[in-house]
């Protein structure tokens, strides 16, 4: 169990999801956050710098952004506004997709790229399904 | 011209918005993130801190977090991505709406739930706008 | 081995610490932040909510946003930059003890505090042996 | 007036710094983020994007980040500690400094570092006078 999930179990309040989903959808975007910053960090010190290269960096800052203030919001549950809840996660769904879209077309060559894909991905997945719970 | 719009001009692509316009929006937005966070605190420092402004504090933390991420998205304009910017702009529109409507509240009471409440119109504003003009 | 972790064996360049104890100590960043937004959020939930809370809410509300910048500062290691991670693990320590020392004087009755001041505590510890290996 | 420091005259409790001097330093601090971040951006789409620009890039990163997190510290005046704002101030100087130190190297052939640049040199001016002010 995550310090996230104890956190969640030690709620004065109740909320509207499944504690366990919740705390597994906050973990994977905190790390999906660090992640990308460390693939926009590793595109930088890339000996190949080039042009080629800004899409992917743009993506991975926005999708830290994004997957950072998505964690924030879903990780207060007082006074909980579902309209909110769900506008962060669908945008952090199109940021995900977005960025492993990119970083999949660099996988092969670079490993950073690979890895931020997989867990873009599953981001993209575990934001998707707290969506679908959240209707 | 302020310094957000002075950078736009020296910017060395080109962008899917009016450069006035976004730089407004931007400028709206970070003032914005830290009013909410002052009216957090604010909040927090009265001597009637109750449950009562539970919701407002809430409202204003996911505000402030909710516009930083949408500024620092705009602020990015390299291989710009229209699908992200309209999902944050949405969701920021979501959350000055719900934050002013909770500081109209107090605004009566409350200076800074009253000032408060007026930027997040404005900022609701220039998101709505620039989201008119994004589509 | 966590996600942070695989990412930093992708990296294309050296880096100044263990990467194991680098990796350690951002996963405990994060992990501290996102706690830190819990325990806020968990004391305005609670039916006392009242001044005497005030100091508990700011300072989990600082140590997250302290967290969250040293967390990214340290996955950036391309151009490391000593100086400024020496700075902000030094905030950062500040930060953790403070909002551990507040916790622990609720921890006997608030299950959330005590949580988060065991998590404060190791954040606190992970920073404190980073820096010495640093120097 | 701007409205960070139209907020600091609603606060209902009292505070360490002057207010004036404390209202510039928050306005100095989001702007130079938000600079940093555009900074970061504009040097991505630069046609000669190559190695030499990855220390740029990175420390504009940083100092985004760096700022923002000190500026939400303190704007929150609620249980002021001091040895937390001293901290992060001392953290943004550095911040500040070397990334201004970075984009004056860059300022007579991109605009976007000499603009940054003037940004962070008055940023780690406003930060360094408040410190001096704090102690």
């Amino acid at each position: 169990m995550s310090k996230v999930e104890e956190m969640l179990r030690t709620y004065p309040g109740e909320f509207g999801f499944d504690s366990g989903e919740l705390a597994r959808t906050i973990d994977t975007l905190i790390e999906c956050a660090t992640v990308c910053t460390q693939c926009a960090d590793a595109c930088l010190g890339e000996d190949g710098l080039s042009p080629e290269l800004a899409r992917c960096i743009r993506l991975d800052l926005d999708c830290a952004d994004v997957c950072t203030a998505t964690a924030r919001v879903l990780a207060r549950q007082t006074e909980y506004v579902a309209e909110l809840s769900r506008a962060m996660l669908e945008a952090c769904v199109v940021a995900c997709r977005t960025c492993a879209a990119e970083c999949e077309g660099h996988g092969d060559h670079m490993d950073h790229c690979r890895v931020c894909a997989e867990t873009c991905r599953r981001c993209e997945e575990a934001c998707t399904q707290l969506l679908a719970a959240a209707r």
